[in-house]
């Protein structure tokens, strides 16, 4: 499959070599595609990284959106909407975009609030502005490197959630969770609306991050 | 222990019930006791579940309050506020408040938004208005039922969360929680402003208690 992976951060870049991995065709986006390759990623630099990883190519955030199947949205949350007005709205256009960003505001410190939250969230932002896209939230509550393998924490006996107004694409979506990465429980919370409660959730997620001192941590619905 | 309970919803009164059960003496506040004896109650009249319940009276917000030396804030959190003035400063003064409340805006219909979020929580609002009251922000993540009787969600593995500025209190409450209702894993997230995360979390649990049809559940942080 052809993806398209905007940003290039630790999230796209675990994202990326993960869908690559599975033998996916992926095109990171950037805003400025010749400025990452001298930048650092996980200790080398990204042009190392870059070549270590086949099936992983960096282009525009437009190049990358038209060349993707399906999206990803792994943007920082406050820059994703220009971001994704970069990519172009006719790149974007019936495809799939799985929202990963989260709307974190460190202007005021640490830890860091929401630019939007409890009336709105950065996912209907984004479905609004876009409306001819299917936005599908997902993964934005674990940490990268859990995103892609959740069997590192637990024995992966944890949840993810997913919400989005068309339910093809979050089945869609689902699958690739659970056959790509190895999500077993997946809680479809409605429609888009339901990334209010998954980008508030993140209060709780830094709060325990300070609390355990790990990153390697999710939560799991008991009933 | 003399307990006050402010607030005689469903809340209030599970609370009240099981605290009473433990060989507590509670006062149930409400703004207008006399009002409150031909309300319905878990399908009886409140005066004929009173009379159930040895060990519960029901007073005014100020009498319960002045009566505790620890008092439960049950109230309806966009009326917290105005209760705990009621109460008064006085009755509130040098004692630990569990604020159990939820800021729940329903005025825009369901689900409902939060009165207040992100940037300040209700629990940080009630700290402000009683700075000489020790706040501590407890079992507001899990209905009624659930909040004493833990067992039975999932044979009582799953988590509590509190906060809170002052630690002694914390760990009272803490004690509270493990002896006198079961609960075994309790989170500390640091000062009275982790209530943001307790309270925001309420979006998350609002739509799981839709899309899981139950009220009846709670969430484990797996690591």
């Amino acid at each position: 499959m052809r993806l398209g992976v905007l940003g290039t951060g630790r999230v796209g870049r675990t994202l990326s070599e993960a869908m690559a991995q599975r033998g996916n065709d992926v095109t990171m986006g950037a805003r400025d595609p010749s400025a990452v390759s001298g930048r650092e990623a996980d200790g080398e630099l990204f042009e190392v990284w870059l070549r270590r990883h086949d099936g992983v190519r960096v282009a525009s955030f437009a190049d990358a959106a038209a060349n993707g199947e399906m999206v990803f949205n792994a943007t920082a949350g406050a820059a994703s909407l220009d971001a994704l007005h970069a990519a172009g709205e006719q790149s974007l256009r019936g495809k799939i975009l799985v929202d990963v960003a989260n709307p974190l505001d460190l202007s005021g410190g640490v830890p860091p609030t929401l630019t939007v939250a409890n009336t709105d969230s950065l996912a209907e932002q984004i479905q609004r502005a876009f409306p001819q896209t299917r936005v599908v939230k997902a993964l934005n509550t674990v940490n990268a490197a859990v995103m892609v393998n959740p069997a590192a924490v637990g024995q992966g006996d944890h949840d993810l959630f997913v919400c989005g107004d068309d339910g093809e694409s979050k089945a869609a979506v689902k699958v690739i969770l659970r056959d790509w990465f190895g999500w077993r429980t997946i809680h479809d919370l409605g429609g888009i609306d339901g990334a209010r409660a998954m980008e508030m959730y993140l209060a709780l997620w830094i709060r325990l991050m300070r609390s355990t001192g790990s990153a390697s941590f999710n939560v799991k619905v008991v009933s």
